[in-house]
C-alpha cells in the first residue's frame, strides 16, 4: 500500500492504452514527450509505445497532439518581422532530387522568405545538406542568429538541423532507428512536420515521392502520408498542399553530389533536363501561390520562369552560396566543384528502348561509390556519382553508353557498375506509357487538384 | 560504406520481423534471450520486441524457442539421483488458493519429489511464499544445495525463486512490468515453463484459474494459455496437464497469509471446506497419476485421501516446515500463527441466497488490509485476511455475517469493510446454476479428459 501522490500520466498507462488501441488525450502525449526529452521517461519505455504506435496507428487527433509537442519541445522561429510571407518546400526522399537548391533562390527572388532546414543523405538518397557542402567553404551548420541575418540579406538560407529545433524528434529518431519503429506514416509525419513548423513558416509545399526509388513505393502509401502530413499542417494553422510526384526513375541525369550542383546551375540558366526543370516550376508555383504572390499555380510557375530567365534566380543562388561562406566562383565554373578521378561507361547490351530503370540501384549505386551513407556516421564522397545518359522511353543501341560512373575507388567503380548494369531494362518496343511527373495534388480537406 | 563483419542476428532486424508478422527462428530468439541476459542487447529494443510480441503474439514453435531459451539462461535442475519421479503444481493465481501447501506434502508422502519454487503474491492475488513465511521462522531462501537436501529428507521442499534459475525471466518480467506487455498469454506461458521446468521436473499440473477473480477473466482465455503451456511442456518432454479451475468466488472459506495456513492445517486433517478439499484431491490425483504412482486420476485421489486420512500428510507437512526452520508448534496450536488485533462483521442487509461474491474485490479487500501487494516493494502483514461466512448459493438472513474481517489498521479496515459490502450479492432465489469447480480438463494434443 502507498499513499505517495501519483502523477497525473503515467508513462505505462499511456503505453497500455495505445497498445489496446485507445486514443490518447493531447495531455498524454505531451507528458510521454516532455518527459523523454527532458529524460525522466527512459528509453524503454518510448521504445514500447513507439512500436505499439507503429502497429496501432495514430489518429489525426493523436498525429497533431504528436507533432506539436515535439515541435514546442526546442525553440519555435519567429520570423514575423518579415514582412513577406515565409514558405518552404520538403521532400520525403528520391535519387537525384536536387530541387530543394533550385527553389529556395527562385522563391526568394520571387520575394518570398524560404528559411529551409534540410537533412543528410541516408540509404539510397541524397541528402540537400551533402549537395551544398559540395561547393567548396559551404556552410550548413549556422546558429540561429546567423541563420536569420542570411534571411535578412538574402531572403533564402540552408542550414542543418540545430540543436534548438525539435530536439524530441533528434532523440526519437535515434531510438527509432535501432528499434524497427522508423516505417510509419504517423512517426514520418510528426518528425517531418515537427521540424518544418519549428522554422516559422506560413505555408509548407510537400513533395512526397512514389515508385521504386522512394521510401513509398506505392502510391497509396504515398497519399496517405501526405494527407496526414497536409491535414496536420492545416490543423497548425499552416497552408499546406502535397504533389505526389514520380520516383520510378531519378530525377533528371545527374546523381551525385556535386554532379547534382552541376545541374542545379543547369536549370538555374534555363536548361538542364525537362523533368527536372518542370517539376522545379511546378513546387515553385505552389510555393508562389500558397505564399500571396500568385494567385494561381499557373501563374506561380510563370513568375519562376521568369525569374530563371531573366537571372534572377542564379544571382539569388549566388548570394546565397556567399553568405554560406561558400565559394561562388563555382557558378560561373563548375569545373571548380569536386571532380573524381576517374569515370566508366556503362554499356547497352542490346538495342531497343529503357523500359524501366531501377531506381532505388541507382541510388544504391551512388552509396557503393561513397557518395551517400549507409548509416549516420559513414562520411561522403562529395565528387563521385552517375550520369545518366539515358531515361526511360529513350531509344538505345547494343553498345551505346546508358550512363557513366564517376569513381575514386577502382573496387567500388565495379561493384558500382554490376549493379548498374542490372538497373537498365531495355525492350524492343518503347513502353506504352510513362509516368506522369506529378500523380496527385493533396490539399487541405482532401480537395484534389 | 562498412566492410566489418556482421553479426549473424542483429536485433533490428528481430524486432522488425516480429513487428511484421514473420515467425522468427530459434537461433534469432537465443540470440535475442542471451543478448539481454549478458546485457549486450539493450532494455529499449527488447521493450520494442516484446510490444510486437504482445500485439502479433507467437507461434507454438517461437513459444517454445523463447521458453527454451529463457530455460537455459540459468541453472537447471539436475534432479536424476532421485529415483521418484519429480512432480510440480503450478497455479496461475487466485484468491484464498493456498493448494500448494496442501499438495506438496500429500505428494511428497504418496511418494513423489516435489521440487517446488514458489512466487509471492502481486495484485489482487495471494502469493505461496507469503503464506509460508507466516509461520515463524520459515526460511524460503535456501539455497540450491539445501533445497537439494531438503528433498532427500522429505520429499518436498518449497521456495523462492534463486538468482541462478532463469535470470533472463526475471530481467524481462522487470522490464514488462514498465512496457504494459505482461499481458501475453505466449509471455506468460514462457516465463512460467522456464521456471518451472528448470526444477528438473518429470511432469508438471496446471491449475489455471479462470473466472471474477482469476487473471484470465475469460474460460477461452484461460483455455488457451492452458493449452500453450501444456505443448510448450509435451515438446520439452514433459508430462502435462492443465486443469481448468473456477475463480469466481474464493477458494474455501479462509483469505490472507496466516489465516489460509490455518486452512491448509484443517484440510491436512480431513477437514476444512469442501471445495478446497476437492481440488486439492483431484490435482493431487493428477500428480500421482502423471508421476506413475497411480493409473488413473481416480485412484491417485483416493491414494490422497487416504495419506490425508491416515495423518501421513500432515506429518510430511510438519517435517517440511522443521526442515525449513520453521516452529512446527503451529500445527498442533495455530494459535501461534500471527494473528490480527481486532475483527469486524460485515452482515447481510437482505435476506436470501448469495448469488455471487465479487472474487476480486475480496482479493483487493485482503491487499488494502495489508495482506498483499499493490507493488513488488510492499510488505505484507501475515495476520489480517478475510473469514467468509458464506459462499455462493448460501442462504442468508438479513444481519447475518457475510464474513469477518481480520485487521490491524482502523482506517484501512472501513476501506475493506465497504469493499466487502459490495461484493456480495444476496437474491432472493438459489443461483439457477454454480460453477464447476474444475471446467475442463486440457492434456496434450487437445485431448480432453
Amino acid at each position: 500500500m502507498t499513499d505517495a501522490p501519483v502523477s497525473p500520466v503515467r508513462a505505462v498507462d499511456v503505453i497500455r492504452k495505445k497498445r489496446d488501441q485507445l486514443e490518447l488525450s493531447r495531455e498524454e502525449i505531451t507528458a510521454l514527450v516532455e518527459g523523454y526529452t527532458s529524460g525522466e521517461i527512459p528509453d524503454y519505455q518510448v521504445a514500447a509505445w513507439l512500436m505499439a504506435t507503429v502497429i496501432r496507428g495514430l489518429t489525426r487527433a493523436e498525429t497533431a497532439a504528436l507533432t506539436d509537442a515535439m515541435l514546442h519541445s526546442g525553440e519555435v522561429l519567429d520570423l514575423s518581422e518579415f514582412a513577406a510571407s515565409k514558405v518552404d518546400k520538403h521532400s520525403t526522399g528520391g535519387v537525384g532530387d536536387k530541387t530543394s537548391l533550385v527553389l529556395a533562390p527562385v522563391a526568394a527572388a520571387g520575394g518570398l522568405v524560404v528559411p529551409m532546414i534540410s537533412g543528410r543523405g541516408l540509404g539510397h538518397t541524397g541528402g540537400t545538406l551533402d549537395k551544398l557542402e559540395s561547393i567548396p567553404g559551404f556552410n550548413v551548420n549556422l546558429s540561429v542568429a546567423d541563420f536569420r541575418r542570411a534571411l535578412h540579406a538574402s531572403g533564402c538560407c540552408m542550414i542543418g538541423q540545430t540543436a534548438e529545433i525539435a530536439p524530441a524528434d533528434r532523440k526519437l529518431y535515434a531510438l527509432r532507428d535501432v528499434t524497427a519503429t522508423v516505417e510509419s506514416p504517423y512517426l514520418i509525419c510528426a518528425s517531418i512536420m515537427s521540424k518544418k513548423l519549428a522554422e516559422g513558416i506560413d505555408a509548407l509545399v510537400l513533395d512526397v515521392k512514389t515508385g521504386s526509388g522512394a521510401f513509398m513505393k506505392k502510391e497509396a502509401d504515398a497519399v496517405f502520408l501526405a494527407e496526414l502530413m497536409v491535414e496536420t499542417g492545416e490543423r497548425m494553422g499552416k497552408k499546406m498542399v502535397a504533389l505526389i510526384t514520380d520516383m520510378n526513375q531519378p530525377l533528371g541525369r545527374y546523381v551525385g553530389n556535386s554532379l547534382e550542383v552541376v545541374e542545379v546551375l543547369d536549370v538555374l540558366r534555363g536548361q538542364g533536363p525537362d523533368d527536372l526543370r518542370e517539376l522545379c516550376l511546378e513546387l515553385a508555383g505552389w510555393m508562389f501561390h500558397l505564399g500571396g504572390i500568385a494567385s494561381s499555380v499557373e501563374q506561380g510557375k510563370s513568375t519562376a520562369a521568369q525569374l530563371i530567365k531573366s537571372g534572377k534566380a542564379l544571382e539569388r543562388f549566388r548570394q546565397m552560396v556567399e553568405l554560406q561562406g561558400g565559394d561562388a566562383r563555382v557558378i560561373d565554373d563548375p569545373g571548380r566543384l569536386p571532380r573524381a578521378q576517374r569515370t566508366l561507361e556503362v554499356k547497352a547490351q542490346s538495342s531497343g528502348y529503357v523500359a524501366s530503370i531501377a531506381c532505388e540501384a541507382v541510388g544504391t549505386a551512388c552509396v557503393i561509390l561513397g557518395g551517400g551513407r549507409e548509416k549516420k556516421e559513414d562520411s561522403v564522397d562529395p565528387a563521385v556519382g552517375i550520369i545518366l545518359h539515358k531515361k526511360v522511353g529513350d531509344r538505345v543501341s547494343a553498345g551505346e553508353s546508358l550512363c557513366i560512373v564517376h569513381y575514386n575507388s577502382e573496387s567500388r567503380a565495379q561493384r558500382a557498375r554490376s549493379l548498374l548494369e542490372n538497373s537498365f531494362t531495355v525492350a524492343a518496343a518503347p513502353p506504352a506509357q510513362t509516368n506522369p511527373l506529378v500523380h496527385r495534388v493533396i490539399q487541405p480537406s482532401g480537395e484534389e487538384h
